[in-house]
């Protein structure tokens, strides 16, 4: 097992500052392990309690018979040196400090002992001040917050790491509303010994990674994290959001994280040159992972659009060209299959406007063709599924050419919840669905830029 | 009553081409008069039947006993000349053509003959080629899409008007679903007769309006849409989304809608010498119009940031400074009276964080402090429901101190399904929330535009 395996397939853990009091940390994050599909062993550390929901409770890491390759620290700051200490002389692998109150409120000197303790040790340590790991496969789960307010995302493919911890947790919770899976999930905080550049260098070799997402206000070492990701990214994409752009919003940075936004310009530069791709928003950081998680790389710019619906064909044109990207020009021979067995007031242009009494068979005509012509290098496909003649059935049809397509393909429907329930549908075949024509045309963009 | 009163408000309707079939446009459209709370008389016109649905069928609206204001059309193209006609002998005042078939497909001659008819008869028009009309208030409804498939909003006060079908009611739906309220919907098509710049003009005097929407592709008259434009933005708001800038759009527009595209930089400029505020997709149109709807034009672009995720603070400041407002520096004697009352670790600058432990008790001092503070013209609170502490009763004082608040207040909170309820739950009591900082201060922005 690599080093910071630990964190993500640990075969046993301790909970130090594990309680019976719902409303604390310790008791939520007991629970999560207890509760979840969590395998290994589970060690409640608490000097005031012998058992805790049916578990063994220890006084001390050193007291426990078994050997622990995680603790997750959820005590008061000034006594976590001292479990620290313990953790190191058990031979505990790595360390979760869930805990505050360390540089983030100018106590340097207490979090550099912790980092010497960690280092004298060997051990891996996340945090301190962070919300830690969600792992939804091996259900390591230190995120503290009831699943009532904040649900967890079901087993996926895209990776998020949040310095912010608040962020983190929103970012968990719209996830699993939106039905969007994840393969981990880290909060990492201050960064006092594993920092956004180890954990990019991780999820590159973690198979269930296929895109590395981050939100960073600031790198811990610049030089460090501009080589790995330079590395990194010719493996697998990285999408980074950066706050603290404004000079600003760099002054709110320093009361939130105590870390530097440095400049973005030179950051922004580093980031390209590096091979990073940068999201201007949270939304567009998620759009952007959904594509690259499930799509090819385009063979060039050329996107066909097939629509049912005039107006958005216009405004996808519009974002389309605006982003880069041009509209593809099919080849004769497919204009004339799809003449042959279209209405004649179906218009075979770019967009291919299937028009308002569009049925499922016009859609996979459609769709069949643009795969099948070399002339399309990615496939836009509107399906407004307000028209009567449009029947459920188009989410089967969409997801099966969607399948067998070698070409990226993204669908773009907007509505009310009819349409949410059918693009859900859709979006669990592996196709990623948008609302809006802008944000898939800049995706699509994305996914072209990378591939080159 | 005006002239255009009578598409909003008749006191009796025609449908003419009322069918018992429930696959046709007549069917659902004469439904919706029937089942909805439309208070008027209602006539199904239908040459082969006697009765339909417990009401007596005639075979003209000539034959109709008592008078009729309204007549919804929705006939084959080539007879409706005869049914307008007939319309006209009869004295209609008003008459929405939902049929296709006209200029959009090269068919001007036919579509100049009914224009000659609805001048000769001195009528009103609204399409052809178009969805109509929907008012939640009177319940007009000539949309002829069944509920389950496109729901429809509450009684609110924005108005959307849309050359393009399709686009109006995948808005529609979408705006049902988000709960967003409307005062009137307009798919007026080829614009025969009313065009865009009538139904702005009209709507300019419509007591339930405050917010004036619009999607278009090109303007019919472009002089007289900007005489009125330039009236009615004065009085209200009036925020415009225009398919088909780039030239390969344009090019979409005359497969679409038959008009010309224009150019989208005379344009542009056109519309904000007019006092139009141009949005660039749907979400920010309503975004823009929400803000309009319900708040007050602002003093200054000083907006003071409330947070309880350090995070979102930083995202929030830069696109605050992004988009051309500034931080508020509140006055020494609100930090002195709020500094008394929070625990230390509370950062009381800009943005304010009360950081992960907030309550609701914290949230009301300082959004009182901040609309109470001379300094502060703008407040976007943050409210990420996530934390422990933070109760649901946030909500209620969320609601309470915005609705005494006499400057622009707007809510961001992002999350899951939990989040969304509470949102919801604020956005009923007239406050605009918003998942993203980026969208907020966009929105923040225009209304501080606006307001100069």
């Amino acid at each position: 097992m690599k080093k910071l395996d630990y964190f993500f397939q640990p075969k046993s853990v301790a909970v130090i500052g594990a309680s019976r009091n719902p409303k604390k940390v310790g008791h939520v994050i007991l629970r999560n392990f207890i509760e979840g599909k969590f395998l290994g062993k589970i060690y409640p550390i608490n000097p005031n309690a012998d058992e805790m929901f049916g578990l063994k409770a220890y006084p001390s890491v050193t007291r426990v018979p078994g050997s622990i390759d995680l603790a997750v620290v959820c005590i008061p700051a000034p006594i976590v040196p001292k479990a620290l200490d313990e953790c190191g002389r058990k031979g505990v692998r790595a360390v979760i400090i869930i805990s505050g109150g360390f540089r983030e409120i100018g106590n340097a000197s207490l979090e550099e002992d912790c980092q010497k303790i960690i280092r004298k040790y060997g051990m891996s340590a996340i945090g301190p001040n962070c919300i830690g790991v969600f792992d939804p496969y091996s259900e390591v789960d230190t995120f503290f917050l009831p699943r009532y307010k904040l649900e967890r995302p079901g087993e996926g493919t895209i990776a998020f790491i949040s310095q912010s911890g608040a962020l983190g947790s929103v970012v968990l919770d719209w996830m699993a509303m939106k039905n969007y899976k994840i393969s981990k999930f880290v909060s990492y905080g201050n960064a006092m010994d594993v920092d956004e550049a180890d954990l990019i260098e991780h999820l590159a070799n973690d198979p269930t990674t296929k895109v590395i997402c981050a939100y960073f206000e600031g790198v811990k070492q610049g030089r460090k994290f501009y080589d790995i990701a330079m590395k990194v990214s010719k493996k697998k994409p990285i999408i980074v959001l950066k706050g603290g752009i404004t000079s600003e919003g760099k002054s709110a940075v320093s009361s939130h994280t105590g870390s530097l936004a440095g400049e973005y310009e030179i950051f922004h530069a580093a980031m390209k040159q590096s091979g990073i791709i940068t999201a201007e928003n949270l939304e567009e950081l998620f759009d952007f992972a959904r594509v690259f998680a499930t799509q090819p790389k385009p063979k060039g710019n050329r996107v066909q659009v097939i629509t049912d619906g005039g107006g958005f064909g216009v405004l996808a044109t519009d974002w389309i060209i605006g982003n880069g990207l041009r509209l593809a020009k099919m080849d004769r021979a497919t204009i004339g299959g799809l003449r042959k067995r279209y209405p004649p007031h179906v218009v075979i242009k770019n967009p291919l406007d299937l028009t308002g009494d569009a049925t499922v068979e016009r859609y996979r005509l459609a769709m069949e063709a643009a795969a099948a012509d070399s002339n399309v290098d990615m496939i836009a496909v509107i399906t407004l599924f307000q028209i009567p003649t449009l029947t459920a059935e188009i989410t089967d049809v969409v997801s099966a050419v969607a399948g067998k397509c070698d070409k990226p393909l993204i669908v773009i429907a907007a509505g009310g919840r009819f349409t949410e329930v059918l693009k859900k549908s859709i979006e669990d075949f592996g196709t990623p669905t948008f609302s809006y024509p802008e944000k898939a045309a800049k995706a699509l963009a994305a996914l072209y830029d990378f591939g080159r």
